[in-house]
């Protein structure tokens, strides 16, 4: 199934645009699951159950598998592998490199770990965002815009962030590919919708803010039901630290669901 | 020890500003690894032993090993043992993230990898950079110019490698910082040394060409012992695919050594 299409069908099923990061901090797991075998594993495969009704995708940030060795790149798949198909897996490894690097890398990311999607950095241009789009079935996010405080080194000086949006609109080919567009700022969320026509985003940075979240929302939309995911990770992830942890977790993503759909005008 | 002066001594008592870049393909291995248990481990052992005499550091690339699952990282592990502690690693890793997930990728290639020195990519400005930089003792070359097509997509329109190579200059607070910067253009290679003092450069790109060896060379010179090191991977790896691979790597090794000491007027 292409990418775009997977997307669609999650997010109407699922009735949904939110997507959970799967960012495991060995420092705040649970109590409740330090005394299993693999408390990472243990914790994340509760998140996803409690949390399943509420999101169209998870994304798992590699980040934090990788920092565990070996042993954490096992539970990364383990994880993976967890998600029911019809749940899109966005592989969080923003990768950037060139020829057959990047080759291997988006082999890593597809094949390897069989994630839908991953987010890749576009500084080194087409040819290493081109190995990933190769991959027609799976989606691309490239970095755009983000939501931190050192967007403005680079991204926003000379609208670097409007210039890499008009290349992955020539770069689209396939139909395959997205833009990860952080919410700080719904004006400049705005612009990119202007250049980017119907290509879905992934945004990252949204608090628990209703007006952020509104504006964010309404600049977003591209008139298609598949208009954007919203990623939460911590807010989700550790709203609890007690043995109710799964359940806790479980609401809050119901909540953020909620509160986007009231806000969206597609639905 | 800083990494500036584990660099220094290096290249000094190696008397070699080469870099052997450990990018693993499988379908290149020589035959006769074929038979061992782990073909990749016993591949790269040949190549770091027949290869160490001329060489100030290797550099393997992340890529290859991910793309092979946990036990391609298990791998991985294995072969930054293997090396002696008097040369330097470098992981070329290309890592790009903020905030906490930053801070696990520099825990993963500097504590879980025992890495002594990481690339980055800078797309997300200083706060992507800067948890790398927050390892006083270990070495982040960041991405600046590189040497492929796509460089033309945004690093060189508005001149934007120069200004990362500006603001790598006020982030190199603890002097730990270098640049990725590619052979491709030495006009370029030059407006980047005048921008960065000393900086040490990690220069990939370069092929057997002695001509354009000597243009980069004299381009990028700073002045002191350790003014770069010139990553060169498959030219040496793949020398020969028979049973001879380890002599011909290390005689390969050696001879671009050679050509690079040959140009130097800093030796």
């Amino acid at each position: 199934m292409q990418y775009y299409q997977k997307l669609k069908t999650a997010i109407e099923q699922q009735n949904s645009l939110l997507c959970v990061g799967l960012d495991p901090v060995p420092e705040r797991l649970p109590e409740e699951v330090l005394k299993e075998k693999n408390p990472t594993l243990s914790f994340l495969l509760q998140i996803i159950e409690s949390t399943l009704s509420s999101v169209a995708a998870f994304k798992p940030n590699f980040a934090y598998f990788e920092s565990l060795g070996p042993k954490g790149m096992e539970t990364l798949a383990q994880v993976i592998e967890a998600i029911p198909q019809e749940i899109v897996v966005i592989g969080d490894a923003k990768r950037g490199d060139v020829g057959h690097s990047a080759q291997m890398y988006a082999k890593a990311v597809f094949e390897t770990y069989q994630c839908d999607a991953v987010t890749v950095n576009p500084y080194q241009g087409f040819d290493a965002v081109a190995p990933f789009l190769d991959y027609q079935e799976k989606g691309t996010y490239i970095l755009c815009l983000t939501s931190n405080p050192g967007a403005n080194d680079f991204q926003i000086p000379e609208n670097l962030y409007l210039r890499v949006a008009e290349k992955a609109m020539q770069w689209n080919t396939r139909q395959n590919c997205g833009l990860v567009v952080g919410a700080t700022q719904a004006k400049s969320v705005e612009a990119i919708r202007h250049i980017s026509g119907t290509m879905p985003f992934l945004i990252p940075g949204i608090g628990a803010q209703g007006g952020n979240l509104e504006k964010t929302v309404s600049s977003a939309e591209n008139g298609t039901s598949f208009p954007f995911l919203i990623n939460v990770s911590r807010d989700v992830l550790y709203v609890s630290s007690g043995a109710d942890f799964g359940r806790k977790a479980g609401e809050r993503a119901h909540e953020i669901k909620e509160q986007i759909n009231a806000v969206r005008n597609d639905s």
